[in-house]
């Protein structure tokens, strides 16, 4: 088989229609440049699939020692302590960070991802989950997403959801729940939490049992959330096991159980996810899959650092999860 | 009296020893301008005690929409709340945020600060709890600071935090405890939160019973915590109330309490202080003093966005408070 020629600078400066120089300026974040070039260059990389290896990044390279993290939201205790990880282990190896929040508006996600790259990042670490994502930055950045598939390039630091969903609707068949119901994300979200709704609805089927889905986007306000649970409830009445897909949902559940007469665990148990440390301070009763997310955020960094050194293929890594035996189920 | 001469751009390019259009640029944040510059020009501007026009300001200023954040982490209720709420504002407003974590290390701010300054904002909201705060910034930036006294000229935004010391150590000792301990920072530590210890001493003084402070810095490990409170009921076994300066330690007061086999609110009386829309999904049995957290950030941004418009005489705002009754107390 014939080996393709490599793509070289001189390519990417030729189709973009600009000089060398300006390129190699493009690549490290060097100098004064329009949006228009940028972009230009970025598309042109994105083109002819370009990756400059280490030699030769290191030979033009003025590294900012910046690194851009994007995701939903600060105000929920597994992106919290997700961020304030990434930050501190970006911080002992010599990077600063800069956060930007997307509230999940595609727009804004965008808008940030621009704006971070006008200000010369090294790097970037994504978990917003939106769809939207800029070609030219799959091609032309080091990129880590955390429990999201973006593009198949980039690796995905995630824990193993399906095992996730496994435990907790074991652990729910095991109390002797014959109604279990689930929440989760529509289904058009890309996210890998889908792992989990996927896991419950295969046990559900192997015990021939109806799996059924309540869909709670993430941007759902709690009055809303509320109202859906408190449907819930009323549309089956009969439900006495909820795996729900995080433990703010879980704790909103169990509050209109609670308002609603139900005891928790007798006459409902329920199971969340993610059992972030703050969510375990304030609510250690709660039985949950506790997610690695100290973990997540060593791997997503050590992966962004072996991407900034240059090296193309990095893999995406799967980490491990435990049930955490609470008494709501 | 005679009127002072007023400070003129000139002055300050004379002090700094560089040109007209050199303190425009850095007054503006336009342009390539090394780091020695921009700090020449900054202490030029502190030491005059140079305070641009409006009019000044328009002629020259290219905004960039941009507004930096420096607190001391994501991973907490109040600041992840908080945070969230300073970007939703400042985005409607049309800023983007770029956001920092001190982790409480002066040094690590002080790099977010420059970092920030380096990167052309058009303004800071700064929370974080460290003394230390270049003076260039004080004299040169539109900032608003949140529960932190800095500067007398940068308007603070914070709870009326006497009256919530009252509102708790009140409730406490109307429920007819005897021997209430709080729980607060170091008092060497600048934040407006010792306005709570205050009130608590003050009212236990009236009452004629001992005041008793376990400080807590914010920084301390869960584990460092749970050592601190164990300690305190060993050395105080006849406490019945506990007065928490947030509410993240009340869940770990709580948590070490039960272990050590005392009943909530029987033996022992919790009331913790925040109140923040996370900690009520997943603790809502928590009696707290409330902080109007959304509105604290609304005002925020009105304060800044008052000083970017020019105005250089911005008051600070102290915010009401209010105690949800829960079972703890």
């Amino acid at each position: 088989m014939e080996k393709r020629r490599q793509v070289k600078l001189e390519d990417v400066a030729a189709l973009a229609g600009v000089s060398k120089t300006t390129v190699s300026r493009v690549l490290n974040n060097r100098g004064y440049l329009s949006n228009d070039t940028k972009q230009k260059v970025h598309e042109a990389m994105a083109q002819l699939n370009y990756r400059p290896n280490a030699i030769a990044r290191q030979l033009f390279t003025q590294k900012t020692n910046l690194v851009g993290l994007v995701f939903p939201t600060v105000n929920d205790p597994f992106f919290g302590q997700l961020e304030a990880g990434l930050d501190e282990h970006l911080y002992k190896r010599g990077y600063r960070t800069l956060m930007g929040n997307s509230q999940n508006n595609p727009q804004k996600e965008e808008q940030y991802l621009q704006l971070l790259l006008n200000h010369q990042i090294d790097g970037l670490i994504i978990g917003a989950h939106n769809p939207a994502m800029p070609d030219y930055l799959e091609a032309s950045m080091p990129i880590v997403s955390i429990e999201r598939a973006v593009a198949p390039q980039i690796p995905v630091v995630a824990s193993d959801n399906y095992r996730g969903g496994q435990l907790a609707t074991q652990r729910l068949l095991d109390d002797g729940c014959r109604h279990i119901i689930h929440t989760n994300y529509p289904k058009e979200v890309m996210t890998t939490n889908q792992g989990r709704r996927e896991a419950y609805e295969d046990l559900m089927r192997t015990n021939g049992r109806p799996a059924i889905t309540y869909e709670v986007n993430y941007d759902t306000s709690v009055e809303e959330k509320k109202a859906i649970f408190t449907r819930l409830f009323a549309e089956h009445p009969e439900v006495d096991g909820i795996f729900a897909d995080n433990d703010t949902n879980a704790g909103l559940i169990i509050q209109v159980a609670k308002q609603l007469g139900r005891r928790v665990p007798a006459d409902l148990k329920v199971v969340g996810f993610d059992g972030a440390d703050g969510t375990r301070i304030l609510f250690p009763e709660l039985t949950t899959v506790q997610q690695s997310i100290n973990e997540m955020a060593t791997v997503a960094v050590e992966l962004l650092e072996r991407q900034i050194a240059g090296q193309t293929k990095v893999a995406s890594v799967t980490l491990p999860i435990t049930l955490l035996e609470g008494t709501t189920a």
